[in-house]
């Protein structure tokens, strides 16, 4: 169970790929992000007409001790609930898929029910739910190593197989508590600034949560990636953790979702810096503390929706943008064949 | 040469739809500016389930006598060099096409040049370029008015064959220019405010192309809509205006793109308010008056990704955010549903 290794993305095209961008038929830096996306874009692939054809959203589920503290609005329940959702293919993810022309997968890192068998769910349960992270660890840490490693392995073999960009997202009730803990101690920021509303508490319910995560707060002082992952962490965002890690490792491009998703993509961007070139951070969230979480990685997203679903939703929504940038690279004339008829 | 008519959103089925949005496997409002959306489509279409299944844009090419003046650092014949571009399929709005599955036609509302025929190319020119407006109106009544009236005709004509979301792009050098002085009258908002670096001006570029547009301003005092437009308009931006009335009054989408698009967009809803329902207003482009005429307009783009292209660019790009909002209503399955196994 060890983890890859995630090398530093080689620069050397750099330059030359920012003369083929400038050179194209419009003023140099007129598309904006577009333009750096693409260039991010060739510099994981290492070509300068990269390609965004085969897209995967895994949706990484798991449950969450830390829900018996009422830190949700929703019951426990609807985590396996969702997950059959995915899989009837009716969640906002799956049609966001569709529209973007995505494959979605479920990995089951730590639903708290037996799932039945099905080709597009992913058996890696870890545990069924963490344990409450209000009184003792979420995990322990060869249950956090087991979840970082197999979301590794998912991930590279994802990559290995054609994918070439692979978006995280995830459903877990009562996990943008154990979000909030990760980001306090590895941003870091005052807990306070990192709990939120999540899938939509009222004052009353903001306060018993922000009460709830200081409890849990109060029992450790870890501020090393693995043993807060270990305390406050849950078994999805482990596994997401280890599939930034995974898919980097393996060339690959990382499309990081919301304030779960970037809470993972933290993790393992502070064990590994190198992989945080692999990820395109897809949308600021209207949870709270995302902003904060994004500006703690230098993180400028693509999107601003106001969207607070998770579920990979933000990630899918920014696909397209993707696909627009290889487009971009090779699809567009340069402004010197332009001005000398040569179409 | 009458303009069509625009009547108001029939926004009964508004409190439905949006019970319909809440009701979904999500938590109300999760998804943001997307159930917004969904809405607008919806109500724009007059059913439950809108479709962007046929999406279409149009480029409205023109040239400008304000040129002449230097208000661009691109020399006017880049306008017929583009417009070629776009006829082969190498601009990077046929990339962005491609990547989001709209088509591309161009409208030859005015460019100063004869251009040979293409089954793409739609020839709609009201004249040769428009004259210098630093010295004289760009347009006679006459001339605004036909190119206002060609352009709802074509875009009406569009809706009635099926084409779901209309998005409006330009090409011409000079019509930033055009559309500060468009965007000072009608937001209207003092010229500085509404005067940018439009292709790529240095600072003494700028002062210029304020010094010029100063010039232009000085010679007239039109506030109306329609004065304005000849005083100072394009011939592809007065045509874009009124496509959107067309496009509005046929009951169809308008995707609006950036500066110049939305300073059209601003001249037909000063015409006609009730248009607005009809627009989706794509971007928040990096010209530097943009953020204000949308404000002007209580718009709120979708996008902010740094863009100040043109030719469409940012309506492709928002594009697939469209389709999703679609997906929204069609393809994922209510919370009761889901709360009671009825996948």
């Amino acid at each position: 169970m060890t983890l890859p290794i995630v090398k530093p993305l080689d620069r050397a095209a750099e330059p030359g790929l920012r003369a083929l961008l400038d050179g194209k038929a419009k003023p140099p830096g007129a598309l904006g992000r577009i333009e750096d996306l693409a260039l991010q874009l060739a510099l994981i692939q290492g070509r300068p007409d990269p390609k965004v054809e085969r897209a995967l959203l895994l949706v990484f589920a798991g449950d969450h001790g830390l829900t018996a503290e009422g830190v949700s609005s929703y019951p426990a329940s609807v985590t396996t609930a969702m997950v059959a959702t995915f899989l009837a293919g009716k969640a906002s993810a799956n049609a966001f898929a569709r529209a973007a022309g995505a494959e979605v997968r479920v990995v089951d890192a730590g639903v708290a029910a037996d799932l039945a068998p099905h080709p597009a769910l992913v058996d890696a349960k870890v545990r069924a739910g963490t344990r409450n992270a209000a009184v003792e660890p979420a995990m322990t840490a060869q249950e956090t190593a087991q979840a970082m490693a197999r979301g590794a392995e998912i991930a590279a073999t994802c990559v290995a197989d054609g994918v070439d960009v692979l978006a995280l997202g995830e459903m877990g009730i009562g996990n943008t508590a154990s979000a909030a803990l990760l980001m306090h101690r590895l941003a870091p920021a005052p807990l306070q600034a990192c709990v939120g509303r999540g899938a939509g508490h009222d004052d009353a319910g903001l306060a018993r949560k922000l009460a709830v995560l200081e409890r849990a707060a109060g029992r450790s002082d870890a501020t090393s990636p693995l043993e807060v992952m270990a305390q406050f962490g849950g078994c999805e965002i482990a596994m997401m953790a280890g599939a930034v890690l995974g898919a980097a490792s393996a060339g690959g491009v990382v499309l990081v979702d919301g304030f779960i998703s970037t809470a993972a993509a933290l993790a393992a961007i502070r064990l590994q810096p190198a992989a945080q070139a692999h990820c395109v951070f897809s949308h600021a969230s209207a949870e709270s503390g995302h902003a904060l979480m994004l500006q703690a990685l230098g993180a400028d997203p693509l999107l601003d929706l106001g969207l607070r679903l998770g579920e990979g939703t933000g990630a899918l929504l920014a696909l397209p943008l993707l696909r627009a940038a290889t487009r971009l690279l090779s699809d567009v004339a340069s402004l010197d064949d332009v001005l000398a008829g040569r179409l």
